[in-house]
């Protein structure tokens, strides 16, 4: 791999918002056929610059990848902070971040599937900085779960498992969800607050 | 692609139960490099065996994936039936259910995670057995939902959602459990069923 030693080769791209717009490009071919599937070549003829001029952003086509993904956790745990009532109960700021991030799930569907598989096996090391990313988002609701046992709010065995748990139920969307389908993100989210606040045991 | 040609084409592998050989090395593959990171010349490298003995079973990597996610949802489909006591209450029936879910992906773990990264991307046509397979196990728990909100035994909201829910949890521990780890996966479902069935709603 001499990739690396590229990242400051390549002519600069004559286009608007460079890296963003390779991102976004890299994002949509990454989600359509899979990590393996796009090459560099791809993402620049999809782009409409050289293959050198990607190079000029991106020394590899993992580091663009590891971008998209910091990028897009960076951006979840935003909208979500942004729409937490921290005054409101623990219940309600359970289902204001599951609503939350299910509409930023939504609005950055492209990403999240991408995410989901450019997963490339157990041996592959992860970029530090997507595990921080995913680590800090996640810290928010543990967080919120350990709070809210703590002050006896709210019902919670583990609160790293039920945060586990929550989380599962919202990535796993990445993988079954179809954008204009039955249901918006926003409604199964809505659902699974339901059942995960109120449970399943007859009332 | 002339692959599928080649389908009874390569000479018989003189090994005992080269089907079932083939398909757990290339599971273990998989799991360890990624779908794209694992070629069949890999595949026939550490089974012990010629490239042209692995297409004498199988025509193409795409058709070795298939199977190995096929036979998996069928074994955990059984393994779960055999489980479940149906006289008993359907709080009793989820938790079975959960729990033997649980026993068999942390009996085949790297099966499961091949399962997780082996999707190709959004233009992927997926294997209709595999949709099959996928369908008949979800099925299992739709119904075990649907009877429980129509007896009103369980407070169900939308049993599509409830089951979604519920499998969501459990698929996505093949994305960050680690064998060995601090808990076994039957207690992180036991912590997963506390949850959906009380909630956490003060009580």
């Amino acid at each position: 791999m001499t990739a690396k030693k590229r990242t400051t080769l390549g002519r600069p791209a004559t286009i608007a918002a460079p890296r963003e717009t390779i991102l976004a490009n890299a994002a949509k071919l990454f989600a359509e056929r899979g990590f393996e599937g796009a090459s560099l070549q791809d993402v620049a003829a999809a782009v409409g610059i050289s293959k050198a001029a990607v190079y000029h952003y991106f020394p590899t086509k993992q580091v663009i990848y590891d971008e998209i993904v910091i990028d897009l956790l960076k951006g979840l745990r935003q909208h979500v902070v942004e729409r937490l009532d921290k005054s409101s109960d623990f219940g309600d700021q359970l289902r204001q971040l599951m609503l939350a991030h299910a509409e930023f799930f939504e609005s950055h569907y492209t990403e999240f599937v991408t995410l989901l598989h450019g997963f490339g096996g157990l041996t592959r090391n992860i970029d530090r900085g997507q595990v921080n990313a995913r680590d800090e988002y996640e810290k928010l609701l543990r967080q919120l779960m350990t709070d809210a046992k703590e002050s006896g709010a709210l019902t919670v065995g583990d609160p790293a498992s039920v945060t586990r748990g929550i989380l599962s139920m919202l990535n796993w969307m990445a993988r079954w969800y179809t954008p204009g389908g039955r249901m918006s993100a926003r409604q199964i989210a809505e659902e699974y607050f339901e059942l995960i606040y109120n449970g399943l045991r007859p009332r």
